[in-house]
């Protein structure tokens, strides 16, 4: 829009901009196609997978609107992001009504993505959670030569049977387990609940030597501890990680706009904490963030939250080449 | 963004499209600055003249967001939208505290307009109704020669005193008569309500001249009948006529998104035939609405509303030329 | 609060006023407890006799909280209420947990009430509809050597059984008619709807002689015709009436905020007009409005609803002295 | 539950109950799946073939806990219904991710009962509109050597082409129109509304012989002169009706939580009087309601609406022996 | 219901279930009147005795709701619960108006059912807290021969005169005390709060030899050597314990849905703990959960806390055989 | 109101008092005008300053509303504060469309109000930040012979610079500094938190010698060391001290209803702690709350907070006299 009419300005730059700051939503603009990346942002707007009814889909609008609302520095962290090369992907077109081809299109999407882009950190924003299951499939593809572990938090197994619902938000793990993806005792999953999990899915994950760390276990032994314990785990073996973030592994009081809500859960705190040190580390390779359902959400605060989640990983992500 | 990851796509791009289908967000797009329109969109995002607190200057976007749930096309008019040249020029930028800035950058702002775009009807979504003071100045000032004629729906008369408050949403009308802008005969009101005025402003009103129908008025002789009467009253001695709407006129029920709601207002139905029969004029050559408040809106039904009426009006317009 | 500080003033008067304009809160004050008075507004916030959850025991507030939102002057019916002695009498205090007892305090404070005011026009604003019962029956009690006749605005007969409740929101015109208060055809009841009532308490009224014309009945022949009808039955062998109005009588799309709402209703034009006319009849001497919830509202546009109709009777009793 | 503690009762017996009075949710119990029945209520949880968000899947549990809230007698049509033999039939059992699957199980379990029930009007709740094909493909079935007309209720077409998002909630005429289950001049549209639908799909459907009457055909001739001519245009040639009603014909006001809502339609007492004449005519032999979103209704008033409308159209039904 | 219609079935069974995974609602299902219970759950839907406007009376059902989000298994506490003998016994009926008759009601039904389950251990769920006094009395009465003590989690001492008010939600304690059912310092209160009592009742409870632990005194001395105190002091002399549990006693931001809230109070994991050790002991023979009002909750999080606690009890209770 | 009907109240009256009861709304009743105060609530009701839309003008009424909900008395700290000479003062009246007009009021106000009450400690509720920019330059000019320290509880450094809006919500400590009104060094802010700010805000207010605590200091180190470390480092050489809190330094889970919320802040228990340790102070003479928005609020629980804030401050000034 070029013109001479005072005052007259596109939408996005009619409001207030402080010219000495810089906003997440700055920083991140759209990928031009070709600069190669540091990481990059992927949405998935899918949720007609989920078992419940949620909105999931609408999260990845919900957390870029949010990207007005941060800057890119810290000076808890000491970090200035607005220099890092990361880039808004945009989101994969998800088909209306045949989920299955959904699931064919994350993985084929993010196969040729890494193709691409052989040294991109995705920073993926679902969906629910079935969209990981596709997801990891392409990221072990990536790295055919290497084994991959996985650190999974959330408050629930996701390892259910596929007779009852076929491959739902609540099934991932189980598909990357029997698809021999990942080995089970290269997956740690963090922050599960009591109450929330059906004991035959407990039983499955142990048998599978999947590691498990409660929700109680944080509150007692502590996050970092925790983490620290779970990278030793997870990293026998394994020569790059994927972090899988279901927003549920927070308490309800934090994450209100999640579909399965409930107490008892992690604080942001501990969860800003472990994905700055998650950051850090050069063998973390790629992130999701699922099950946040804006529909339901107060004050989009759960999508603030993942945002804040997002910028602690990549406070630890700059930190890394330091 | 070029790039050949499949499925991977700008995110207003990753959605349900239909071929078959145009949609208003699809045809109102961004104006390049140079094509000579018919129709403009102008968003005036202020509502820190108002004396209640208001949201008013979320309007604009609101308004935006709806332009995607309408299409271009009424079997009931008969009409395509899709072919006229109607875009979105943007908003004006307001300043953050100093209101009568802001006033003054919309009259500049349109006057510029005016001057580059001649035959441009402007649709301006405000923001208060402040914000139609300077509007109408700028496009009494655009016809030099000619003779402004106001019709105005509204449930108040908007003529309060500048010594309580300012230059406020509830002066905009005493800001035209006492500048001698339009002469009190050429303006008429329609939809004025009992019990949400005070005695001196109708008296004031009526001391200048201005033709006043009442929303019981509407409910006893018929819209369309108060329209014939208006339109004779106002079109005596004018040339050009500008139409200013508060959708505070419209009963409550229907648009609850407005800061000063109540009952005994004007029917949707009533407005919207109201506006197509003013889009045909073509001494009609301005409009605007003010007066929603998005952030108090029900799932945004005001704006939507305020969309419809737009889109009526265009429709008498697209019949003008017939 | 006299002191020098310049600006700082109570709460409600560090607001905007615009010194010509008079708010119908400006208008009724607290009553001094002395002055002789044309009409006075009387809360009655109780609505644990509610079958179902209500909060109508905040009607009063939340009405008064309205009286802001509007002014003293129509020019729809040419008039200015400011010189009425209209005043606000206060609530009737309710006992927490005693329910009977609230029934015979309002009786008690109404009568006594009466006495001290004999020719106030009360304007009720409950509270459930239990609370008419106790109110007719002091109105009865206070024209001993005349007969009463009800104009009784509702979705509902409101004569069900005592033996499954005990005296609720459901009995007060069961209570009416058991007690022989007011007889059966000095009733009449207006705005009845299908599939809101059981057939036995149809059979119940009609038996007592009660005339009913339903929601159907006005949108056939005319709220204007019905209420024609109504007022030369309830006027044979009556010398005064008093007005019973239950605002679910009102469609759900005007008047969300009641208790027990439903489609097929009364629009408010009609209600407003009905209330002016009836505030037109000498005849008519006491008015109450029950059943609003503003806990389950929207935007307070049940209570400015119950507002605008009081403002449309009193519209009526100014013209009486005409 | 036998036991002799006073008081102590299954939840839904220990709440108030008028033992004069009969709701529609205590005539309309669960079916024993013996009776042969007048009519059957099913709903079909499905909102997952929506192409916006939709949360339609919980309309039938919305519904039914509206059938509290209302009575079997209307005095306005002088009938009490609680003798007809309407039954709940339950929900069909949707697929959690196989939209086909699902579709294909309403197609046969609607089928097999109509060969256990040959004489019963099902009354469907939605789900999405997309239910409806699967739903008239049962109902043509069921009447081979018949020919079945369609009177389709809606502000949209709803025949988008097949490619865009295959089988949505968008194409269910498309699908009646090409599977050639249903003749094009055996359908009739009435409530279309302009703005709302794209110029290619008004084109197919009168290519296609269909029959419309927009919105504002019903403002201007009337819901009783459209039905009549509906009637008369559907009525040539067949020999069983089938009535399609998607909520969203009704104004937004009336009906503000259906998926897609907007100004001008269709308000909520000519639907009752058009469903209560629908009922009285024995040719109408099925009717099913769609597009309601729970999720985003106001105090359920769009699925109380629903209810409202099925009553009307029942007490037409028990008017039909008279 | 006995058919051979495919998919279609009663509306709780046409939903999703996963074969392997047993929630609380299956397990916990209605009581048949006569098998001898472990545990077994009571509503008291009675809010009418609260000070200020309550939809407490909804908590029963909201809770049962809650019961479809949880399973029985605790990976946490290694415990499986579907095996225990915890029936639903549903609600005891209150009177409409007679909110004595309530609480008559309430200790008349809790003395039948301990005559009838001389070992169930009840878990209430009211209601306002003028329920947990019959419910005391009544857990009194069944062991006429044992001393009874009370561990009494709350922000309220719940001591109120009975002048103001009579029998309400703040005072069943002083009903209590006055009664002699149970000693005062056989009492211990804990989670009080400053800023919410008033001194006098402060000054009457100490003066009655309760013990009282504060909100400030569980953040420093930690809530499970509060707890130790408390088991130590109040099991001097008892022989069985009864817990009632406000869960005002939560902060605000985790338990948003009680009529009194505020901020300062304990949090849910320290509330899980205790609800956990107290489980495991066998002198507690009875529990209450009271003062959730579900009607002003957020996402119902306050109802599933409440679900949360009662399962960590249960979990508790299931470990006293061990 | 004097008057001989019985139960007939004032409405504020016609509610339960518990004559053993003192709320903070008996104690904190309105100023005469005359009394020497120990401390004065004042409201200020702007939010046009605030660069986002901001309903923080309605927190003086938000905070006055909740003063019903709490108690004078806190058995926590040993302390009756009804004897404290705490008033309201009122609002200061803002002008409705000049902002520049609106701070000069403030600071002219208060002024005005310290020479009138040379020893009241004002409590004032904003308002958007922009309000404490005058407020401290009225605080400051009371005691010319003494210097002032500032502790600065906040998300944010709020030192925006001028050029891009003005006089903002986001510049009030740029103001401070620029006038030199109060040295760098003699303020420390506490809470600020990372992607929240620009790093040219942090540079600047470091350079400017200003005392920098973030959230993350707070958890690592705890608040009481914080607070130790800020009055050793604000004390020096200062003589009097104000506090300004913004209560966005708290985490968005427990004061959901400020403009720009987040989580990482601070949680309500050390915020309560540190304010009654700084009204133990003598040297505390000043205490601002702002930036809470009371109509994005969450059941008013942000209003709630600052009330117990504020009488947790009080305890401490009760304290100081021991």
């Amino acid at each position: 829009m070029s013109h001479e009419i005072p005052f007259l300005k596109p939408p996005d730059q009619a409001v207030f901009r402080d010219h000495m700051e810089t906003k997440v939503a700055h920083w991140i603009r759209q990928w031009d196609g070709e600069e190669q990346l540091l990481a990059g942002i992927i949405g998935i707007p899918l949720s007609k997978a989920s078992i419940s009814h949620s909105g999931a889909s609408t999260t990845p609008a919900a957390v870029r609107a949010a990207f007005k609302s941060f800057t890119t520095y810290s000076m808890e962290y000491d970090v200035d992001l607005q220099d890092l090369a990361v880039r808004d992907l945009g989101d994969i077109h998800m088909h209306v009504t045949d989920i299955a081809e959904c699931h064919r299109r994350i993985e084929a999407s993010l196969r040729a993505l890494y193709n691409a882009q052989p040294d991109i950190i995705p920073i993926i924003f679902g969906g629910d959670h079935s969209t990981s299951c596709p997801s990891i499939q392409a990221f072990v593809s990536r790295h055919p030569s290497q084994r991959v572990g996985l650190l999974h938090f959330d408050a629930h197994h996701d390892v259910r049977n596929f007779e009852d619902g076929g491959v739902t938000n609540g099934t991932p793990f189980r598909g990357i387990l029997e698809s021999g993806a990942v080995q089970g005792d290269h997956i740690v999953q963090i922050g599960i609940r009591g109450f929330m999990n059906a004991k035959p899915y407990h039983d499955y994950v142990v048998s599978k030597g999947v590691h498990v760390y409660t929700s109680r276990d944080i509150r007692r032994i502590g996050m970092d501890e925790v983490l620290t314990q779970a990278l030793q785990l997870v990293g026998k073996g394994t020569d790059v990680l994927y972090v899988s973030f279901d927003v549920d592994v927070i308490d309800q009081a934090y994450a209100p706009g999640c579909p399965a809500i409930g107490t008892g859960g992690v604080n942001p705190w501990d969860a800003l904490d472990a994905l700055y040190r998650l950051g850090t580390l050069p063998q973390v390779q790629g992130l999701d963030f699922v099950c946040i359902d804006p529909t339901v959400d107060v004050r989009n605060v759960t999508s603030r939250l993942a945002v804040q989640f997002m910028l602690s990983f990549l406070a630890g992500v700059a930190a890394r080449s330091k």
